[in-house]
């Protein structure tokens, strides 16, 4: 069955971003610069994102303004706004149903793109199958926390780990 | 020269205890039982301890009621009580001041061993040369973090990794 996959970069402090939105800090230590890591095998393995309306913004505005870079895929937008579908993009504020009604269909896997508040909404209904964090060699000290507290423990089974230019891939399924 | 080690385990969120100062959710995914990973050759690298307050009670009240644990080192355990020393254990309120001494002699490399106060202290004054994080499959919710805020971005190049029992060891050198 597809599964529901969280794939997302980090900090060794934990930040996804730093207090002004920005994932600049996200590069490598320059030991391997040519190596891009497992990240055209995650892209070849999933067909939908879900992303949150921050996350999506912050595409369409700073990191890609030309083109959606998702245009290949089936982009869900969660957002409380009422927003007209666009090619392949569509703008829902159902999270849990989203989901549940893509478990259904036959595809890829789903990739969780961020940001914050829907991975933890999502870790919190128990809702994410698999886990892909890539550690970035800094620790930024301040900024947006990939994990919020919440009142529940998550022991996961590592699934395997891979090196690159200093990054680091943690892959975690449930156990 | 003797090295200054941060060797610390960490949930895959960011915590080095519970919300009760307990590290009982330190534990692999069973996956590989009898692998100890890289702690003895770790544990032989070093011939000192630097430890707060909080994390010496820790050890003698709870960990290891019977006998110290590091005995067959030298301990400094900071704290601004005046406590009366103890054999191969140094109480102290000179956290820099101790390193600085330490650093001038000759020795093996210098274990920084928590808790959090003492490794943002460090972190901020550039005083930690090696980081050695040790990856708990688990995200706890809630407890104690090993980063606080602070305003500085520390780059770290990536020295190795290493993983045994769903642990994964992330030891990182200064840029």
């Amino acid at each position: 069955m597809r599964k529901v996959v969280l794939y997302i970069a980090v900090s060794i402090d934990g930040y996804i971003a730093d207090k002004k939105g920005s994932v600049d800090f996200i590069e490598g230590d320059g030991s391997d610069k040519n190596n891009m890591g497992s990240y055209d095998i995650f892209y070849n393995s999933i067909d939908t994102v879900i992303l949150g309306k921050n996350t999506y913004e912050q595409i369409i505005n700073e990191l890609s303004p030309d083109k959606w870079v998702y245009k290949d895929k089936f982009s869900y937008v969660i957002t409380s706004e009422k927003i007209e579908n666009k090619e392949n993009i569509i703008f829902t504020n159902e999270l849990y149903k989203t989901i549940d009604n893509l478990k259904k269909e036959k595809g890829k896997d789903i990739w969780i793109c961020g940001g914050a508040s829907i991975v933890n909404q999502l870790l919190e209904k128990d809702y994410i199958d698999k886990i892909q964090l890539t550690i970035i060699p800094t620790i930024l000290g301040e900024g947006i926390k990939l994990f919020n507290n919440f009142n529940k423990e998550i022991k996961l089974k590592l699934e395997s780990t891979k090196n690159y230019n200093g990054f680091v891939d943690l892959v975690y399924i449930k156990r």
